[in-house]
């Protein structure tokens, strides 16, 4: 498998980073998961936008790569024989190696961008039954917004999520459901969409900005207002979205069946809706 | 230079990681700094025990390594030239390298153990004149116990005082506050030494342990309560503490003097008790 690092196509076992990468030492980087289907990239450029926004807001240079990394990437699928089906762009950008200090390197330290790709299999069969979530409390930053790699809370969270046996883990933060570790989360109330609104406490998923402007084409009404955890019992619907996930039921939070305990019509409309989005992809 | 890698001493420019290092990826590690004087570490079972604590907090795998760390230490110390004056020691443990997934990898996959030495120059000069302050708003997680590599907030801090041109930014959480980027903050109360009380809104500091005990033994009076925001003009010495700064006075905060605009009495009194067990080491 090839992988890119700073500028050479490499072997991912050739594939290694100094040890004072700021990456490593301060998770001092930010990152994107893209989807790609036959060869392409689904929604490329929003998320090149946002790791743009990020790299800004985080005050990492910007590198010279930004403008060719749909390219880089589309390379790599195509050097690693993904150009059939479905796979996954992974794509990171770290502050650069330098010796040890909190603040920033001197000026002129180049950021490190690391892509590799692999082949992906969609959660068919779990959409299909609806996946389960429990709620744990939102202890991360308050800067959500920056989709950095200082993951340890989400990495927790999930890790509790699989000895759950369950899919997801729901961030619950001052009562109100935030996001999954890894996913953002909509619940249907009342007949209406509900979703956190985009700021510092979520990362505005990419998904979640397809599945909203989904929503308005199908004529579904949309409150971008939280889903309070005393509401969760009495929702008629919800699901989960994220790169790998798209549109996944959610049908049972804590033990208690959400809805029916099954997925529900909204649900699967805005599935059924999201999938012909990735259907038109490279076509 | 060498360094320690997972089992080998290497030279620095071979010490690479692999780009799957959850260290990279998700900042999935912790690690600790710790002085070294005449070739011996400083409080070195201390940081071995927080370490340790740490690693049981994220779920790490122990590596077999942790009984020799102090070994290990003084081996590099001795290995690079660095047994006459003072030096740095750099530990950090990652829970390894696997294929990305937000849960914790297989278990049998070995954590990454690194560490680097390098010499130390104490700040003598600053604390003879006191350091500059600014106060910033403690974006953190609501885990700041765990000494862990997801030091985002604390880069971005850091940087905000070097930019204002001061040596340290000060957060603030609720009106409190709570410790430096990578300082505890101590001050002097109507005769108390007050500082944040060990809890989840701070790092333990090896360091401002130390001082608590100098305090008690130099019958200085000790009430672990907050500094508040609005107290800051009223407190008669303030000063920070680390393993880098020892105990280093702040003479000034978002511009304001502190006490008298000049280092104070009993902070100075705690330095010259912590220097003399500085002192002590390898003795």
């Amino acid at each position: 498998m090839q992988v890119y690092l700073n500028g050479n196509y490499v072997d991912r076992e050739h594939a290694s980073i100094p040890v004072d990468d700021r990456g490593f030492i301060f998770g001092d980087g930010v990152y994107e998961v893209t989807r790609a289907l036959r060869g392409h990239l689904f929604e490329g450029e929003r998320h090149f936008r946002r790791l743009g926004r990020g790299l800004r807001g985080l005050g990492i240079t910007v590198p010279a790569e930004l403008e060719q990394l749909g390219e880089i990437s589309e390379c790599l699928l195509r050097t690693n024989g993904l150009t059939k089906g479905e796979a996954l762009v992974y794509l990171q950008i770290t502050r650069g190696a330098a010796p040890r200090t909190h603040q920033y390197p001197p000026a002129g330290t180049p950021p490190t961008v690391y892509l590799s790709v692999g082949p992906f299999t969609p959660p068919h069969e779990l959409r299909a039954a609806g996946a389960r979530a429990i709620t744990i409390p939102d202890v991360r930053w308050s800067r959500c917004d920056l989709k950095t790699v200082n993951l340890l809370p989400n990495v927790m969270g999930k890790q509790r999520a699989v000895e759950a046996g369950v899919t997801e883990a729901i961030f619950v933060r001052d009562s109100a459901v935030t996001e999954g570790s890894s996913t953002n989360i909509f619940g249907v109330v009342g007949g209406e969409l509900r979703t956190y609104p985009a700021c510092n406490y979520i990362l505005g998923g990419i998904t979640r900005d397809v599945v909203l402007e989904l929503a308005a084409e199908n004529n579904v009404p949309v409150r971008t207002t939280p889903i309070f955890v005393h509401e969760l019992g009495g929702v008629d619907e919800l699901f989960l979205t994220s790169t790998t996930n798209d549109v996944m039921p959610v049908v049972e939070v804590d033990g208690h069946p959400i809805g029916g305990g099954t997925p529900g019509p909204i649900t699967r409309r805005l599935y059924e809706a999201f999938a012909r989005r990735l259907d038109r992809v490279g076509g």
